[in-house]
């Protein structure tokens, strides 16, 4: 894996690659960049292959996953701002792979059922009944790069492929304690509710994920800003405790928690149709979505 | 689809079928027992080959799953005993597919990362820190047989492949309100937690599902015993609601919530190592699996 951000990205003629972006085309959103092309597997080896192509279109960095794990409460700013007691372990809940997914398809206008994975700058298309309460989560995203279970604290860091960022989009009126009978999943489950991207950024150029910042924005208005030196639970004791007794695959996507800010406790609230939500990981690229209610 | 059940099994060459069993095959247990050979795609179109095959060994009846969406709180007696208000949507909560995940490997002794899920009557090992308060939830399970998205309550039984029996298997001490920030999924979600099977009896020969009985038991003692129609959400409303704004590919397993009788509150309690724990859907099977404390 190489040493600096990748992404995977289409050309002018459609044609799918992986990229190796500098600070200057992720600070600028890379598309219309110049960018070294890099061949072989993430999960094995990408090298540079000589060649160099032109980002149309920046495809989500991951081409497929087995599913996506959610850390909730684990900011401690977020906690207070919840007023939620913090448990012993980790709060965990899913999103499933589709909540990745993108179902425009730009050919032919119409929404389809593709099973591919959304980019960091696409829609996302929210069912009628999910826009009342709609909000944003800025997270630090972790993606496994080899299958590992019962793995130690002191070895966690071995079984990451790399980092990038995302949103654990919610609807907050199906997540509620009232209507939800206590459980997140439903609300954060729709099609298209987990952008991430652009760039994962490998292990190799992020020795400590407890050192990275981020900030939240709506239209332009920052919402969220956090170090992730005040998170609850490291990125290692995540991984070890989702890795008890369970495997964790290749390609799963960790979403680590929000901090303090989320709409559900801001004076200006949720999202509305339009919105445009940037998610920013301080010097290694912003996802960039606009919500479009259906 | 064939119109009454089918099994996935090994011959005694160790060669994997479809296969198409009798009632009495079901009530005896099926190892050994001579079935007719089906070829094709339960997906697609399965249908006899004209063969015949011993059953040396009952393997799960799907070969891959993206997900297990289960639904928590769906049996009106359960509740009760639970005492929790019923919301006003289902509530959800979900288990990887490694949750139906055989993890030994017979040939070497060994256990290892297999990627094959695990048989009806295949042990499920357990995590020492899962043991202490583990229990049992024997639940009807639904197959979905199509990807589908915003399915109607009319439409919703068009896209079941078939039902099944599963144990939703729960270590408590991760469940409790107090060490999970009261989120389902981790302590439900352990390699192996999600034995179903044996077979798959499809929609045309169970055009109710609201009309089917089952028990739990352990050790031979009966544990849980309910009909369908005690259900909160029928199945019909259970896939309208997945669906809505998700997409539930085709393979999905849901698992539609237990009946009243769980060891939590049952004054026989949690299992042990070495309990066996059935579930028998009448007529159409038992599962049985031994639970040993790793």
């Amino acid at each position: 894996m190489p040493a600096s951000p990748f992404i995977r990205f289409q050309d002018p003629q459609g044609t799918v690659w992986y990229g190796e972006p500098t600070k200057e085309d992720l600070a600028t959103g890379l598309v219309g960049a110049t960018v070294k092309v890099l061949e072989g597997d993430p999960f094995g080896k990408l090298a540079p292959s000589g060649a160099e192509a032109k980002v149309a279109k920046v495809l989500s960095p991951l081409e497929s996953t087995p599913i996506i794990l959610c850390i909730g409460l684990n900011y401690k700013k977020h906690a207070d701002e919840a007023s939620m007691t913090i448990a012993p372990y980790p709060v965990v809940f899913t999103k499933p792979a589709d909540a990745l997914a993108g179902i425009f398809a730009p050919a032919t206008g119409m929404r389809e059922l593709l099973l591919t994975l959304a980019g960091p700058y696409d829609d996302v298309h929210v069912h009628p009944d999910a826009t009342p309460q709609l909000d944003y989560e800025g997270e630090l995203v972790v993606v496994i790069g080899k299958n590992g279970k019962n793995i130690s604290e002191d070895q966690a860091l071995d079984y990451v492929l790399g980092y990038t960022i995302g949103n654990d989009v919610s609807a907050r009126n199906f997540q509620l304690p009232n209507v939800s009978g206590g459980q997140f999943c439903y609300a954060k489950s729709f099609d298209g509710f987990a952008p991430i991207g652009p760039a994962i950024t490998t292990t190799r150029a992020i020795p400590d994920p407890q050192a990275l910042s981020y900030v939240t924005r709506v239209d332009g208005e920052q919402r969220q800003e956090t170090s992730t030196d005040d998170m609850i639970w490291t990125v290692r004791q995540i991984i070890a405790h989702l890795s008890r007794g369970t495997t964790l695959r290749k390609g799963t996507v960790i979403m680590t928690g929000t901090p303090s800010g989320v709409g559900l406790f801001n004076p200006n609230g949720f999202l509305k149709d339009g919105s445009v939500v940037e998610v920013e990981l301080h010097g290694l690229g912003t996802i960039r979505n606009r919500i479009v209610f259906d």
